[in-house]
């Protein structure tokens, strides 16, 4: 029994520390002691949710194959005992085979009394001009091989929304390179990797050499792209200064001081929409996105120059664009900006939910300057974050081996 | 004056058919009133912010550079007449331009008393088994040249939440093909045109011969593909048969008859999960989302084999899944099920956050099945529809030019 393989229901790697030193089953829960003599509850719907056995997952994709639907309502653990090795191992009423738990796995995911939190996300630091003087910076020479660097850079974007990253490669495509080495990459209407530079016949405001107010990218879209990649290859124009503002501090800041501005722009939904000849993208919904669970601020959705006819009942018109002037007041208060100028080889990825960006205006007959963009979801980033802190375990696992 | 040229703020076609007579500044409305005597009020924001001269937008893209912020508060219209065009001329304070509205553009998006809905996307209709037989269906041999066919497709999956093609061409990556016919394709870690089949070493069970219960794909990320298309190349396996279920009925059903459930389920936070050795994506969500400004449900979210360890307080983990298993349970209910066999050269366009989709388990032995499958975003759909209405509205003007 004690031989019996330690399965987990995922392709992770988890150390032994803590682990079960006895066991019991109360109502619907069994209940572990561990070594350090604490106590979780599991209930027990969870653990044969959870179960890595063969017979409950396919065990060559680790996802269930168990239908809870066809377990009746009075399934229950018949019996729970706590292995030499530490796991735990379930019996089952109902036929149903036995579960062994892995105690390194059990431990980490120990909901009740030990620590574990699903949503492993960074916690989100709000900024201003008074915290933030530039975009926090990497080494970017070597951000292919350098795992360190690319756990810090995509820590620091999803903390603080953006993370610049010096010393890349000017070759073209490098956003793309990139960005694959993070994850999946978000193709839009403006193909997969974009060229932001002064076009002769622009299909946006972007490629031209207008001042851009601070925005986000795709706002007409139901979903925004949650990240963006900007790369400089060329820049000798006079101008094109970046703007980025953090929208959950202008969230911050109107909740506090001007309440009812918050309320507005967080119920009346206004129209986001894109001009073109061959698409006709468009999304109605507030400026400042709430979590619908949490009521916190999560996006904001927000553009000068991407918005449509709105259709509010009349009377609530002129208020909703009294807020809305005042957010674009705000996103253009240098309380809220931080500007910086571009170098080839810069590369800075964002948050397009959570960031406004804009630039100044800038004259394309005195210089060149070339930027390559391209967009990801988030989930890019929180996946390739999981996989390195994953492999920073096994490394770990391997070394105290 | 009159030979002014009637420019719009977009790319779009604006019949003239009711058209303003008189206008009058009130307060900071604009109030026009119309052929048939009714009347409109327009915001001077709305109307500044929506106007479509070369001092406000740049016409080349049609994206306005006019900058709100940098209006003082006490922006006001000075005079404003109807010009015998029809068209709405407003002179503004502050020396900003002057603005000429199109008669048939202004008519179209009367906001007040004019009937103008910013968000045009069909209304949907929650349908079980009692009231559909098998997906709507139509001629796919012409689809790419046929958009009398492609809009009533694309308006029953609108409404439907599906729609399928038959006799589309069983050539492998017709399904790009079809998917680049309404527009940008959403790529994932599966690839952009995954194969549907059993496979060798399945890095998910929707590649081997598996069961699949009824779910969403991608539950794991932040935004689930909106849409999704499955197009059948070979099938003589016996068994396999697909399943569609409502997410939006079963949600109706249960607010009406379990409420309680219905509670958990848009409330408490579930882990969606992926399993892989190369990526960890993790999403948190009820399994039923709503609208936060409307609260009525827009997505479900919704996997047997998806889903992680949860961290919902001890004492809520039992009830939560007490619903969960309700939901699967409901959706494994005739009533709200659809039952079909793929044929060669059917392809099926579904909404992946509103509909469950699973098939029957097949015999890998006895026949072969492949579906190639990609995904969407919803506002491709949108997007194609507004472009087709666009078009129709063109050949319209034309004809009764």
């Amino acid at each position: 029994m004690t031989d019996a393989p330690l399965l987990t229901p995922d392709f992770d790697v988890w150390p032994i520390g803590r682990r079960p030193t006895a066991v019991a089953l109360t109502g619907t829960d069994v209940v572990v002691t561990w070594t350090d003599a604490s106590t979780s509850r599991f209930d027990i719907w969870w653990l044969i949710d959870n179960s890595p056995m063969p017979e409950h997952i396919n065990r060559a994709t680790r996802e269930a194959t168990l239908d809870l639907s066809t377990l009746p309502d009075d399934f229950h653990a018949t019996a729970a005992t706590v292995e030499p090795s530490g796991a735990l191992y379930v019996t089952w009423s109902h036929g149903i085979a036995s579960s062994r738990y892995h105690p390194g796995w059990l431990a980490a995911h120990a909901y009740d009394g030990g620590g574990f939190v699903a949503d492993d996300r960074p916690t989100p630091i709000a900024w201003g001009a008074d915290t933030m003087a530039e975009p926090p910076s990497f080494d970017g020479s070597a951000i292919l091989e350098d795992d360190t660097t690319l756990e810090a850079w995509l820590t620091a974007v999803a903390v603080y929304g953006f993370g610049r990253l010096r010393g890349v490669s000017t070759a073209p495509d490098t956003v793309n390179t990139v960005a694959r080495h993070i994850g999946t990459v978000r193709e839009t209407n403006f193909g997969r990797v974009f060229d932001v530079r002064s076009k002769v016949d622009p299909d946006s405001n972007a490629y031209t050499a207008l001042e851009l107010t601070p925005h986000v990218d795709l706002p007409t879209r139901e979903y925004q792209p949650g990240l963006q990649i900007l790369h400089c290859l060329e820049n000798t124009a006079p101008g094109g200064e970046a703007v980025m503002v953090d929208g959950l501090r202008i969230a911050r800041f109107l909740v506090e001081h001007e309440p009812e501005t918050y309320r507005i722009l967080t119920t009346e939904r206004f129209t986001f929409q894109n001009r073109s000849k061959t698409s006709d993208y468009r999304w109605l919904s507030p400026v400042i996105v709430l979590d619908p669970t949490t009521n916190a601020p999560v996006e904001v959705r927000i553009a000068g120059f991407l918005r449509g006819p709105t259709d509010l009942p009349a009377d609530r018109t002129g208020p909703a664009y009294r807020a809305l002037r005042r957010i674009f007041a705000l996103s253009r208060d240098p309380r809220f900006q931080i500007r910086y100028g571009y170098r080839p080889g810069d590369l800075v990825l964002f948050d397009n939910r959570r960031l406004m960006h804009g630039r100044a205006a800038f004259d394309p007959s005195a210089g060149s300057r070339w930027l390559q963009g391209i967009y990801l979801e988030r989930d890019e980033l929180h996946s390739r974050l999981r996989i390195l802190r994953r492999n920073a375990r096994a490394r770990t696992a391997v070394a105290t081996a």
